[in-house]
């Protein structure tokens, strides 16, 4: 203790934030040990979420089929509840940054977990096959396994709007794309069309691949960890909230709820007369 | 530089994060100056969120009409936009506590902020009349005043659905009373009337005082900031915001939309037909 | 479907809104059934919280113990990550409800949840003595199934600054009394206070309840489930939350970091020369 | 009233949530009038903010200068308020869009709201060109002006880290690039310069642009809202947000706190001995 210099200290309390991500000093900003004015200009956005989120740089393919996803996942529209949020949100007299946060703080489990545990999936199965198992029988036992553990929802397959997502099939064709050329390995590909058609052979009635499902592809076609691939929905997802946000806010509107005004919900609670002498303080 | 010792650094870093509300030691909490076992059981809760946002103890009957104001502001319904976020949250697989941030953080400028800018004009109303005005003179000009800088809406006068607000003259009923008894000075509650009577006169309709103004009165009463208006208003919706969350959670329902699911939203854009080769990348 | 009715789709919308929370029409508003003009000045905050949480009153020495825990963690200093997000947030340019959002948000399963954990836990040994067991073995196989199930923390008892927290044995007094008195049945103070036994019998030394253990007791006495433990602690530490935003507004400060400016980060990545063409776009 | 039918009815309700953004019908997504099918693998992720936020398709130069402003903002490092607070959120168990959430919410006023002041500066600096200023009276009087109504920060100017920024030079250059070329009018490039010169000559030392002056630049030749300029940065400081808050996950800890926990902050406060029996209840 007594050996204890003021450089020490100084260091335990730069030590107690450390980062590989970003190096700076009085005029230079480096990402990941890339000057920023080379970024700037020479490198794409989904170049630099992946530089960001994985440590280094990705291949041009690579990041293009980055993009498709972010592309693909923006907006589902004023009935997502983070969409309705968001343009409520903008009526209470708060900035979009904060109409922003209200909305992306719901993508959870339910609202935009199911990326993430799609990928989790995927993995589950490859493992079974890395394993030794073919392919058929390590998807029925990742699902059965899946299913028991979280319940019926296979994450990733089935919409309760689109029969077929106009979304998935494009994805899908993109992985196929890239697989052909090898920037890809295609395997992920090929696990969810199993487990499309072990759903199929399972309920006697498809059960399509959806946009989680499709993107969890990608994600883990590019080798994200099943957590990112939540945290890209919301980078992606973040686009149509900021513009329903900021369409909100050119429509005007002070205090927006769900349904007009003149539709109050509906009470269902007891009726009573006074408050008890037991109850007052 | 040199002679800077190590306790020197410590204590750098230990003044970045100064703060009078709280002093800790191992086995030791106090809050304001008072040890938190002598609290716990001795004080009630409006008094603690006094002392902590004071510094300070209040006498039982300053409690007693800050408690009323944090009762009365609890809830207003799921067409509330921060109730509505409350409950859609809660069928996005989040805890509670993110489910009562993504609401508690819409209570901006148009949903929480009446209250703060109530005490303000309150104020402003009161440093005319310490400059000589007589009252109806300084009620006329702070509102001229108002609405000048911040258009027609007076905060704190007038309710869209409740044509008189019935929790407004329950709360000026018990601030009157504490003015009786000497416990406030009853001087806001004053002012505030004779805003009601001003915008009387000025619209030949009455624009009765609505909650904000009336808990806006108990905070001026009470020395409290216009800021902390906005606060406490934030804490008591928070309970409200808390119970439709946990309501919600018992119902069930998984990502909630603000209307029923077979009424989609109408379109108001443009169809549009390909993608033009410009815009491609 | 042809024979619908307007009313049929105006009770269609409005049940897509349901709550026995709260009744409404122009110049009404019940809580629960009850007036609010009949409840504000007549009724605590903490009691006000029970009904809207519960649906009912509670009794007044029912209230006054759900009174102890809300006072009882108000605050723990800006160490807690919840008060050093508000302060931080308060400096840079968002309102107080925003500043409050942002830090009640991060009361997740670490920071908030070890109430909500504690009263399970308590739960499932009741059920096991319940089941027939004594207290001992029920204590003891309890545990081993938290531990097997959640890891080596056993939520509520143990801390790494408190050797003995102070809030503990104040509170577990008021619950003695209590249950003396015949308000509660004192349960779940025995079934904690057995569990602290059993950790100093399995590791040789000491590991006290803690805040979360002790207010999780309470809670479970007084039979609120275990989610709303979180809940109820979230509306405690709103105070705090909002204390330290605003003593941070008043001190200034612009984007205040979390130590001194001068002591920037260590950065633990790599340096790297150009960004290589097979990544630029 | 008695007219209305059960289509009038429904139409209210879908009235009540109109967008332009987004057109859907089970197996068909349409943004801004365009196929999902379409854009997805053919059109970048900026190109597509850009169709969310504008409601039309950008040219690819046009959107090339929004990609490399969009790549410019990502991240400041740990010393942020946001980056930290997104870091501590990720220890405290809640998930990654908890933790986004927290964190883009505080982008506010001051630590966000930089390139929208700054775009609006731009706009007030052009219109007194447009009223037939020349530039340097124009740029005198806008300062002038900015500095009497939101005092003497000009926003998007000056650094307290950075004598120069390395970004704002890199932006500009492509923005004379981009003006060369003809796509853009390099009439907001010019005033920013113009700015920098003027400040230089009343300050007598050089306040260089910095990063929300150079991106404001960019924003103000596309013709993006000054709102948006904030928007934006809030799409682009998420992948930082991001990035920090998953490389925290894989760090670890539990509560992370600002500061190393041997110091714990300095208490300002006073000490007091007893709760006045006159503040009990």
């Amino acid at each position: 203790m007594s050996s204890k210099t003021v450089e020490d200290v100084e260091n335990e309390v730069r030590d107690w934030w450390q980062t590989g991500i970003i190096d700076m000093e009085p005029g230079k900003i480096h990402y990941g040990g890339y000057a920023i004015e080379d970024l700037i200009g020479n490198i794409s956005f989904p170049t630099m979420i992946w530089l960001m989120t994985r440590g280094e740089l990705p291949s041009a393919p690579q990041a293009k089929l980055l993009e498709a996803a972010l592309v693909s996942a923006v907006d589902h529209g004023p009935q997502a509840p983070s969409i309705a949020i968001a343009r409520m949100a903008a009526t209470c007299g708060v900035g979009l940054n904060n109409a922003m946060a209200s909305a992306v703080n719901v993508l959870g489990d339910v609202h935009g977990g199911a990326g993430e545990q799609a990928v989790a999936l995927y993995h589950d199965i490859a493992q079974r096959m890395d394993a030794g198992q073919h392919m058929t029988a390590a998807v029925s036992d990742g699902l059965d396994h899946q299913i028991a553990e979280h319940g019926k929802h296979v994450p990733g397959f089935g919409h309760r709007f689109h029969p077929v997502d106009p979304r998935a099939p494009r994805l899908l064709a993109l992985v196929s794309e890239a697989a052909q050329e090898g920037h890809v390995s295609g395997r992920y590909g090929e696990i969810a069309s199993a487990i499309e058609a072990e759903l199929l052979a399972r309920k006697g009635k498809r059960i399509p691949m959806n946009i989680d499902g499709a993107t969890a592809v990608i994600y883990a076609e590019l080798g994200f960890a099943p957590e990112l691939a939540r945290g890209l929905f919301c980078l992606s997802r973040s686009v149509g909230i900021l513009a329903h946000a900021w369409e909100q806010t050119q429509q005007g509107g002070r205090n927006k709820g769900p349904i007009p005004r003149r539709m109050i919900w509906n009470y269902t609670g007891p009726d009573r007369r006074q408050v008890p002498d037991s109850a007052k303080s």
